[in-house]
């Protein structure tokens, strides 16, 4: 196992229940050995889902499963098992999924479309799916409405840590309660893998309003997030609603009474992807970039995330080195409008350069002093219009390299 | 200095003199003391030329002069420095730019449209124009039409090799010379800088016709290539012509005499281009990736590029693993049409795998030889169409970050 990443938060934290939903990690054996590597969650009956799937044109049979499925609107049971992604499997890997999903809908006593598998870590390596199936009577026996930090752990691969958050938000009077997990070491561990989040919530909300939701804060959160730019075969988003917490009947996503739900969703799911890019591998430093003064927003998002993937700005971080030239370079490569003669840039709140240049009697030492922190942030301002968009993202490391130059051998 | 890129050539190769050709390598302590960092180049009256430069929207001040310079189509003399990009210098750039034209055109005795010029080296950094204008008189009284390597040393910043490339062509019966120099370790150093190419020829053949020339050969060679997918504010590539080889008037590029010349010329381009894939900061392999039955021509490059950029994919083969499932994964996220079940890829000529798995009784030994040499070669089919593409890169090692993590401090 790697060491801890040095981003980690202090400990996991106390997540209250949500009722409706009872969790269970177990240790099935498909490749680790004296860890849990399969995740069962049972949900009450009546409960509803959405997702939001990788945009990989390769992606994995559970990915396909599951978008097939969340288009039904409901859920009963989820499995997900690490080790194995199941990506890249043919048709052996789609028949592996069906037999995963026949053996939980009849253990639960559910349709098979109520059921949601999803798969982590090495890719084109057939899935053994009897170890899984073989199990889920004996898992079913051990679900406990409190087993978070055990879930959070089952699905973990090179993560160094478990991450979970938890928010209560208050629906037209009625309290609700949401938790989430996730696991990620940057889109990318182990084989190349995968980005998992699994949110569950005791509001009644439709898969219709819960869509446009999870979509809305998705876009804010794990899509505004990289680690090294690759994209996996198997991130998969699922968030399930219990509806037992007894809130008013809504049916539009636009309405108003969601509006605390919204920000609490939304909070959540950033706290959760911010714990996945602090597990970056090899990552020492967190990034944050803030591009201001785009055309759009989308302009901005991509002005951001070209910055945030630029080998020469992430290996300059990793060095703790202020090297806003390569902050101009990765404006200029990422195919947005931009005029170099009205570019400001900041690092730790000092101007370093505007209008198209440095700015005079530019004074250093505040800024390698900031760089030397575990906490970066670069602003950017394109001088153009009002399109603004934050990303996320950790430093290239000498351990990045290790990590993956070597982890199949 | 870096050390010698083990990929590096034997020796920097005997270059020809080309009629009408005079170069020089000057030292003028810009940046560098101890090594010349100008490059002055007099072509005869009558020269004509054609140029290629960066897609990036923050470009230096020298590539808005040349373009501007290169669309009139006459070329009297070439002014290169070392060690200062004069890059996002604002005004002050471009007012360095046209005192160092004024002064070389003073000293030729041309038109100010017939002076290029081209700086790397750090940006951000007003560029000392004196030093480099107070020696043009005295670097003119050098010019000799032997002094390639020196040119090409003289060009030279993190590159731990001079490149050159020498070609003879026929055009209707008359023999004419094609030498070509160019710098850029990977077109990031120093502090992200350029690549750089200028190419000779004493061919008789208007700026029209040089340029949809050097616009396909570009295309097939410099475009091509990757080392971090990081986009140089100055990238230039310029092509001049002497007409002294006295070869028969051609006006249309599509005329059937020029085919040996762009065969020529194509490879020499290549030669060049893939001499920057071999200087790539911390490069230890040359990686060859062929993409074949991709949708059409530029989706292909579009997939090759995604695997030749992709830092899980770059890492693997520093770490000599053959791990075909990262390749798989950049395939999905490239955005071209690709479909799952149909690929099959290839390392090292064995089949890895086709139909969306790994091959039956895969034995990976002899794929796992292959990865231990320095030439890479990975094949994708991608089972759909007829587009095809083969791009250049280099691994990612811990060299490439202790470069960039340290370029400046």
């Amino acid at each position: 196992m790697t060491a801890l990443s040095p981003l980690a938060p202090a400990a996991f934290p106390t997540m209250p229940i949500v009722a409706g939903v009872r969790l269970a990690g177990h240790e099935c054996g498909i490749r680790y050995s004296g860890r849990p590597d399969l995740l069962m969650v049972e949900l009450a009956p009546g409960s509803t889902v959405a997702g939001v799937f990788t945009r990989s044109l390769t992606c994995s049979a559970p990915v396909v499963w599951c978008r097939q499925a969340a288009a039904k609107g409901k859920a009963r049971v989820v499995v997900v098992n690490s080790g194995n992604a199941n990506a890249f499997t043919g048709a052996a890997g789609m028949a592996s999924v069906e037999r995963t999903v026949a053996k939980a809908a009849e253990v639960v006593g559910c349709k098979k479309s109520e059921v949601f598998v999803a798969s982590t870590g090495t890719i084109g390596v057939p899935l053994p799916d009897e170890k899984i199936t073989a199990h889920l009577d004996a898992v079913r026996g051990k679900l406990e409405a409190e087993s978070w930090d055990a879930a959070a752990r089952a699905i973990m691969t090179t993560d160094t840590f478990a991450k979970g958050a938890t928010r209560t938000a208050v629906i037209d009077g009625t309290t609700v309660t949401i938790n989430g997990i996730a696991k990620g070491a940057g889109m990318i561990a182990p084989d190349m893998a995968t980005m998992l989040a699994f949110v569950f919530t005791d509001a009644a909300l439709p898969g219709e309003v819960l869509q446009p939701l999870l979509v809305k804060g998705a876009d804010k959160s794990f899509n505004c997030i990289t680690v090294d730019s690759d994209t996996s075969t198997s991130d998969t988003l699922l968030l399930f609603a219990t509806g037992l917490a007894g809130n008013c009947r809504i049916d539009d996503a636009k309405d108003k009474r969601l509006a605390d739900f919204k920000a609490k969703l939304n909070d959540l799911l950033l706290d959760l992807a911010l714990q996945v890019v602090k597990d970056g591998e090899g990552a020492t430093k967190f990034v944050e970039v803030r591009v201001t003064g785009a055309a759009g927003n989308r302009a901005a998002r991509r002005i951001g995330l070209a910055i945030a993937n630029s080998p020469l700005v992430k290996t300059a971080i990793a060095g703790e080195d202020a090297n806003w030239g390569r902050i101009v370079m990765a404006v200029g490569k990422a195919g947005e409008r931009a005029d170099r003669d009205r570019l400001a840039i900041s690092i730790g709140g000092v101007v370093v350069a505007k209008d198209g240049q440095v700015v005079p009697g530019y004074d250093e030492a505040p800024v390698n002093a900031h760089m030397k922190g575990s906490d970066i942030v670069i602003e950017v301002d394109i001088g153009l219009g009002k399109g603004k968009a934050t990303v996320w993202t950790c430093d290239l490391t000498h351990a990045y390299i290790d990590i993956n130059g070597s982890y199949r051998t």
